[in-house]
C-alpha cells in the first residue's frame, strides 16, 4: 500500500498515492459509484468508488462497508473544488477493518439522553469533534500565556484535608481512617508556592457535589489558577484581561475551521481585547434596579443577573468590590470600606456568565486567624496556611477560570455538558 | 523606586538603578557591611548594604529584618566575578514588608517527618525549588511533544463508575447515591476518544489507595497517557523512545542550571537516545537467574528485579510481551504466543524502575468480553467499552509516563516525595 498521510495535509499530496485509516463516517451510492466519506480524527475526505477502476472486491467491500466502520483506503489525491476541504481521493484499494453493527447515532435527530448514553459513540459526530479541537486548544492557550509569562506550574493535590471554600459541596472519602475531600481549587496551595517561585499556576480538575442541575454546572470541571506574590487587585484584573484576550485571540487563530462548522458568531469575539470594562459591585447594583430588577445589595448575582449586566458591553466585564460577606474567607477587605473585598469576578458577554473569580488575598496574620474563627473553619487543618502570614507575608492575588464555561461561551454553545469529553453532573456518572 | 526587575534578567541590567521584590534567604553582617541573599523566585541575588552609602532607617531596616521576611530592595546592578550568578546589587533602599517570625527550616539538618510537616515552607528551599523548575519543565515537555506531534488533549474523568485494573486499590466517595470511584488512569476513556481524533493523550491526577510505603510510591500522582489508533506494539515501543528521549533531552538543555544545584550527574542522561534497548520478559526472566536470582516465570517484577535488569544498560530498558496473567484484562495476546500479551514496560536507569506501562490493547469485541468476564469484572459499568468493539475497532496502543517517578529519575532522588508539590502518602494528606 501507498505511505499513510493525515487528511489534514493532504493538499501538499496531490497526483499522489496515498493510504488513510480512519472510520466511514457517510456514503452514498450511485449504481456503478460509490461516495466514501472518511474521517480520520484529522479531517474528513470523500473517496470515489468507480466499479471500472477497482477489482471487484474492492466494490463488493464499498457496498457493504457500514457507518462508523474501520476502514484503511488507497487512492490518488485529486484537487475537487466542490469537495469540502477542496481535495477528494480516488479509490483503488479499500480494506475493512472491522465492519461496524448498525451505529445508534444516526443522521435523524437524538434525544440528549440518548446521546448522553452513548457519549463514549457521541464524540465522533463533526460538532463533538470540533468542541473538543477547541477546548484543546483554549487549554494549550492557558499554559502558553502563563509559560511564557513568568509563571511556573505547581500541581496543587486533589486529596484535601480541608476544604476551601464551604464544606457542604464536598466530595469525601476515606483516606486510610482520615477523611479526605477533592479538592474545589488549589489556590491555597498555590499561595505557598508563590513564596518560593513568585508567580504560579495551577491546573487540573475540581470538585463540587452541588446538587444543582444547570445549563452551567459540572460536578467535576477544569480551572486554571494563576497566583502572584507582590500582586494587587489592580494586578489581578490587568493580569485578567490580558489572559482571557489572549485565549481568544489563539483559537480565533488556530481554531477557524471548528468555529466555523459550530456557526459561531466571530464577530463578537474578535473585539476580546485589553481593557475590559470594569464596575464596582455597587454599580452594578445599580444597573440592576434601573433594568428593573429586585436586588438586594449583599445578595450574590444569579444567573439572570450575571446575563442582565454583561448584556450593556460588547466585551467581557470586569465586576470588583464584592461585600466581603459573598466572597470566601482569604478576601482582602478593601482599606476605603470594610465591608468590601478586594475582589473581581469577569463575566462573558452573551450571558455565558462568570468565567473568572479571584482577587486580592489577606496578608495579615491576626485578620486572617480572625476570618478562619468567624467563618467557623477548621483551625488545626488552616495552621500551614496561616503560617504563610508568619513567614514572608506579602500582598498577592489571583484568579480561577474556568475552562468549560470559557469553551461554552467562545464555541457559542447552549449548555456547558458539550465542552468536556466525559461530563459529570447530578446522576450522570456514565458512561 | 526604580523599575520592579526580576532577578534572573538582571544581568541585561548591569549599571541601573532596579527593584527587586523577594524574601531574605540569609545574611552576613559585618559591622559597616550588610551581605543580604534575596530571592524572588527566578533566583537569587547579594545585595550590599554599605553603612555610609545609605539612610540610616535603611541600615537599621538591613541590621533587624530575619531570615524569609519579605522585602523590596533598591539599588544599581553591578558585575561581580565572585557572586554567584555574576552579578550583585548595591543597595540604596530596603523596606520590609513583613519580618518574619523565627524560621523553622534553618541551615542545620533537619528529619524528613519534620520537613514533611512544613512541606508549604521546605518549598522555598533551594533543592525544593530546583526540583520544582524541573518538574514544570518536564510537564511542557510531555505537552509540547504530543501537541507538536498530532495528538490531541483529551481531559477523562476523574469521577467513574468502575475501576480499570482491579478494585482493592480504590479511592471511594458517594456520588449522591451512587459510588464513584477515583480514576486509576484515563486509559479507557482515551480508547473512545481516538475514534473521534485518532491520537489523544489525557493527562492528570490519578490516585492508588495502595497502603504501600516505599520510596516509589505515591497515592496520588499525575501521569500522561497517550493513545492511538492503527497503533500496534511496535509503533508504541518507538513513541516511549522518542518521547522520553525527548523529555531528558528538553531537560538538559532548559534546566541546566537545576540539574547543577541538584548534584546531577548528566553524562548518563545525555545518553538518552533512540533507540532503547529491548527484550522480551523471557530474555529478561533469564537475566534475573543469570544473576542468581529466584524468580519464578510468571511473577511479575518487583523494584529488586527491576534494578538488576536496568542495570545492564545506560538507557531506559524496554521489557515486552509479558505473561497475561500479570497484565490488565484489556491487553491484546500475542498471536505467536496466546500466554504472553503485546505489552511494554519502559525501566529508567540507575535503580528508578518502572516510568511507563503500555501496549497494545484488545481489538476484538468477543475476546473483551471473555475478559471481562474472566476478570470477574461488572459487564454492566464496561458496556461503552465493549461498545468501542462494536463499531468501527482499530488495533490501537498506548501507554502511560508517570511523572513522579520520571522527575526523581532526571533530577536523581532518593525517594519520590521530593517531586510533587504537596505528596500525598500513607499517614500524609497534610499539609
Amino acid at each position: 500500500m501507498a505511505q499513510r498521510a493525515y487528511i489534514e495535509s493532504v493538499a501538499q499530496q496531490q497526483g499522489e498515492q496515498v493510504t488513510i485509516k480512519g472510520w466511514l463516517h457517510n456514503k452514498t451510492d450511485k449504481g456503478k459509484l460509490h461516495f466514501l466519506l472518511v474521517r480520520d480524527g484529522t479531517g474528513t475526505i470523500q473517496a470515489v468508488v468507480f466499479e471500472d477502476d477497482v477489482s471487484p472486491e474492492t466494490f463488493q467491500a464499498a457496498q457493504k462497508v457500514t457507518q462508523e466502520s474501520s476502514v484503511i483506503i488507497s487512492g490518488t489525491v485529486r484537487a475537487e473544488q466542490r469537495a469540502p476541504g477542496g481535495f477528494e481521493l480516488t479509490l483503488g484499494e479499500l480494506e475493512i477493518v472491522q465492519l461496524a453493527e448498525p451505529y445508534p447515532i444516526t443522521p435523524k435527530e437524538h434525544g440528549v439522553g440518548f446521546l448522553m448514553d452513548h457519549r463514549h459513540l457521541w464524540l465522533r459526530s463533526p460538532r463533538q469533534h470540533a468542541i473538543l479541537r477547541v477546548r484543546a486548544e483554549v487549554i494549550k492557550a492557558c499554559r502558553d500565556y502563563f509559560d511564557d509569562n513568568g509563571f511556573v506550574l505547581v500541581d496543587t493535590p486533589i486529596l484535601t484535608p480541608a476544604a476551601c471554600e464551604g464544606t457542604s459541596t464536598l466530595f469525601e472519602t476515606d483516606y486510610f481512617g482520615e477523611s479526605a475531600y477533592l479538592a474545589q481549587s488549589g489556590q491555597l496551595y498555590s499561595e505557598a508556592s508563590i513564596a518560593s517561585l513568585g508567580k504560579v499556576y495551577c491546573f487540573g480538575p475540581t470538585f463540587r457535589a452541588e446538587k444543582s442541575k444547570t445549563r452551567r454546572h459540572l460536578l467535576e470541571f477544569w480551572m486554571v489558577e494563576p497566583e502572584m506574590a507582590y500582586a494587587d487587585l489592580e494586578d489581578c484584573m490587568c493580569l485578567a484581561e490580558e489572559f482571557v484576550s489572549y485565549i481568544v485571540r489563539t483559537v480565533l487563530e488556530n481554531r477557524k475551521a471548528q468555529l466555523k462548522l459550530l456557526e459561531r458568531d466571530t464577530a463578537l469575539l474578535e473585539r476580546v481585547e485589553p481593557p475590559f470594562p470594569r464596575i464596582t459591585y455597587d454599580e452594578a447594583v445599580d444597573t440592576l434596579r434601573s433594568k428593573g430588577l429586585d436586588f438586594q445589595w449583599g445578595d450574590d448575582f444569579g444567573a439572570p443577573d450575571e446575563t442582565a449586566l454583561a448584556e450593556a458591553f460588547e466585551k467581557p466585564l470586569l465586576v470588583h468590590r464584592y461585600p466581603s460577606q459573598v466572597k470566601a474567607f482569604y478576601m482582602e477587605p478593601d482599606p476605603e470600606r470594610a465591608d468590601l473585598s478586594l475582589s473581581v469576578d469577569c463575566l462573558a458577554p452573551e450571558g455565558y456568565g462568570e468565567i473568572i473569580g479571584g482577587g486580592q488575598r489577606i496578608a495579615d496574620y491576626d485578620l486572617l486567624l480572625q476570618r478562619i474563627d468567624q467563618y467557623n473553619l477548621p483551625g488545626e487543618a488552616f495552621q500551614w496556611y496561616v503560617d504563610l502570614r508568619r513567614y514572608g507575608s506579602t500582598p498577592h492575588s489571583g484568579f480561577g477560570l474556568g475552562i468549560e464555561r470559557t469553551v461554552a461561551w467562545i464555541c457559542g454553545l447552549e449548555h456547558i455538558r458539550e465542552t468536556i469529553p466525559f461530563p459529570r453532573m447530578l446522576h450522570r456518572l456514565y458512561p
